[in-house]
């Protein structure tokens, strides 16, 4: 009897004490492979100089479905699949040029780039500038203030903040609604400010919206050294001449591809977790941090459970997204295609916070997910992770929400201070990321795909 | 007598709360002076290209005590003064070079820095190449078959390490023991693998010692693609030829200083918590990181708290070190300096590992010690530090424990990714230091000071 009682009495925490043995030795060999024998900074390199920046629409874009597909079926994945999407088609044209003119008649030629979305200006276009602090201070100016006027809102994002994601949600209504809402109150164009949080030369794109059949008036950004500039040259002017060219323009909508690969489930092949980044990236640089970066993170990662022939128990499905920056119509069309289908989709997991030192993951879910979450952190602390919290799971997997109520979101977190350094500019290139922190990206990409199939 | 008892019951918890919730206060608007006003990253910028690399012994060195007096007289601290010391004096001479000569006869060029230390070449020297994997290889080797080559030791630094601190370690007896070693067994001089981590063309300086009168040989560190080179060589031609020329030299000892600040303590000035980085670094790049980082972190530090019109407990005294790279004289001068004084240290502090984001603290101290350490990781997790663990205080704060047997010694612990991609090579410039990382560091100092003051 007693050596029944023993039996019956040991065995839940002796095999939850194996168990985390067996996960934190599998854990080890992900981040030996991703740190001594990785492909993702070469595949990265690939993606940024092989293929270049990859707007959706764009012949670059075409190239980068091209060489995902390639790539996953390279790497002998179970499934290697094309996912068609309707996308939209927006072209920057010729390089944007703009300067401002103070009293003394001198021209001070401005670092300048369109919205995306923007239309052009039609030849060149000129006007006085008004200049706003924020979208507030703009919807409080008497319309006869800012008619035939050109709108320069000037809005920094508060360095302040540890998080400089937090800094940019802080200015994300600037960029998205300042041009739809300076058209209604009559203006000519709006500059605004760009999103980053360095003074420096580097304009910042990034997607804006019209409202409808509403008045479109062209949106541009410009580099945080020529707002200071232009902001001074207004205090010391009476009145600020801008002169603004861009030929940008939206095309017919075209067909494109979310490009897809599986490891089917051993036990539960139904079930499937869905992890990803965005291909596609703005025009300018390489799209290597944004999401050139979350590409690699997870085709590394899957590469890496491969290698180390773990048999998930239930179906890994990574999903190269297309169409994140302007419209997320590879993330809408996949949620409602997977609900469609019928599937059983059980997380999300999402890479699209740039290469950096991974500092953990947050979780978009409820209580018992999120506590999930945190009940890993003991096994992924060697690894310097440390943030397991509520938070967001990234653009292109948050319309699986739509369809499944109950689905946990995860996102990775690496560190974010420089991430908006480089975010939508020419200096978003392969050359700023760093091997090792791509690779710690990847290593934790990896052991979050594996407890989170062990433990769903 | 209720009242009473409500009285006698509360206070402690009442009061803790209290204390908690001003240092919360505290801290947050020394990180907002640190990301909202802050001088580090210009005196970063001053330091580096207006003094530049600054090897002891060197004019920059001695410019740069200059230049560290003049900024802490300009920030107004209670006193400013300076500590002599001597401090040897070592020159690099005229830039390196070294080719290899394969069977064919055809000369590779490679990427060669004398190690820190190491005599000259006296002319071109010439010999055949054995190459060996570690230290002990070497050892376990007949001298016969060492005698008279050039001894080319190929270690590279363990990248699964998620530490490259650890990674470094492991590997730092190479750097400072090959030479005398192969010196003892014959050989005519000895190339090693530069300490770094990524394949790159920068080789990596860094200090070496010789054994007493034993015979001196020269000492050089290729980059880690010419030894990759060169090994590859070596496996695929018969015999190698190496040819190195240097002509560094060791000169008479010079005098030189620590430099320092202090803000005296407004209840036990006597108490005195040291805190610094090292004011000189190697001669090739500028020494941004290493040091130069560590004193913008310390200086700013404690003029973040005199700018919050902070009045310590204790006498807060910020040291400037001399020669940390080669000898450490500026450290161990201190602290015998301060125990002949008779003053009374509690605690050390050093940040010298670099300018990235701050991941938390280390300290070499007792249990209680660590303890009061971790006690304040609610107090510092807003600000994404989550390390707070046994461990080094830094290189320049060591020498206290000789005389203070039980005093905590405290380091920063920032990211670790990327500094041996910099370290003592000409790539540690001031571009390669991120503003906002470095203002956290700044601020984790500056949080860290004022706890230690609280709480000591």
């Amino acid at each position: 009897m007693k050596c029944f009682f023993i039996i019956l009495f040991f065995p839940v925490s002796i095999f939850a004490q194996i168990n985390s043995t067996v996960d934190s030795i599998f854990i080890r060999k992900a981040f030996d492979v991703a740190l001594s024998e990785g492909k993702a900074y070469e595949d990265l390199r690939s993606l940024c100089k092989d293929i270049g920046a990859r707007l959706t629409g764009s012949a670059e874009a075409e190239m980068a479905v091209y060489w995902g597909k390639q790539k996953l079926e390279e790497y002998g994945f179970d499934k290697v699949y094309l996912q068609e999407i309707k996308v939209p088609h927006w072209e920057r044209g010729t390089k944007e040029v703009a300067w401002y003119k103070t009293k003394d008649g001198v021209l001070h030629k401005v670092d300048v780039l369109a919205l995306g979305g923007s239309i052009g200006t039609n030849g060149v276009l000129t006007g006085e500038v008004i200049l706003f602090n924020s979208l507030e201070e703009m919807q409080n100016t008497p319309v006869k203030k800012i008619e035939g006027k050109i709108v320069f809102l000037n809005q920094p994002m508060d360095e302040k903040l540890i998080s400089t994601f937090s800094a940019y949600g802080g200015c994300w209504p600037v960029r998205g609604r300042v041009t739809a809402e300076a058209g209604k109150l009559g203006a000519k164009a709006v500059i605004i400010r760009s999103l980053g949080l360095p003074i420096d030369e580097h304009p910042h794109t990034g997607s804006m919206n019209y409202d409808g059949d509403n008045k479109k008036i062209p949106g541009a950004a410009l580099s945080t050294k020529s707002a200071e500039e232009l902001a001074w040259a207004i205090k010391n002017n009476k009145k600020i001449e801008f002169i603004l060219e861009m030929d940008c323009k939206q095309l017919e909508e075209k067909i494109s591809y979310n490009v897809i690969a599986e490891i089917t489930g051993i036990i539960n092949p139904e079930n499937i977790i869905t992890f990803g980044g965005h291909l596609d990236s703005w025009d300018v640089g390489e799209g290597a941090h944004d999401d050139g970066a979350g590409i690699v993170h997870s085709m590394e990662a899957l590469r890496i459970l491969k290698e180390l022939n773990y048999k998930p128990n239930n179906t890994l499905r990574c999903v190269f997204f297309m169409n994140e920056e302007n419209g997320n119509f590879g993330g809408k069309t996949y949620a409602s295609w997977v609900k469609e289908k019928g599937e059983n989709q059980i997380a999300g997991l999402e890479s699209d916070a740039g290469g950096f030192s991974p500092r953990g993951f947050t979780c978009s879910g409820n209580d018992k997910q999120i506590k999930m979450l945190q009940s890993f952190a003991p096994l992924l602390k060697p690894y310097e992770l440390h943030k397991f919290e509520i938070g967001y799971g990234g653009v292109d997997i948050n319309p699986l929400k739509t369809y499944y109520k109950d689905i946990p979101l995860f996102g990775l977190r690496p560190d974010s201070q420089r991430y908006f350094d480089f975010h939508h500019t020419e200096a978003d290139v392969f050359e700023n990321v760093n091997k090792r922190e791509l690779e710690l990206g990847c290593g934790s990409m990896a052991a979050l795909l594996y407890l989170l199939d062990r433990n769903l």
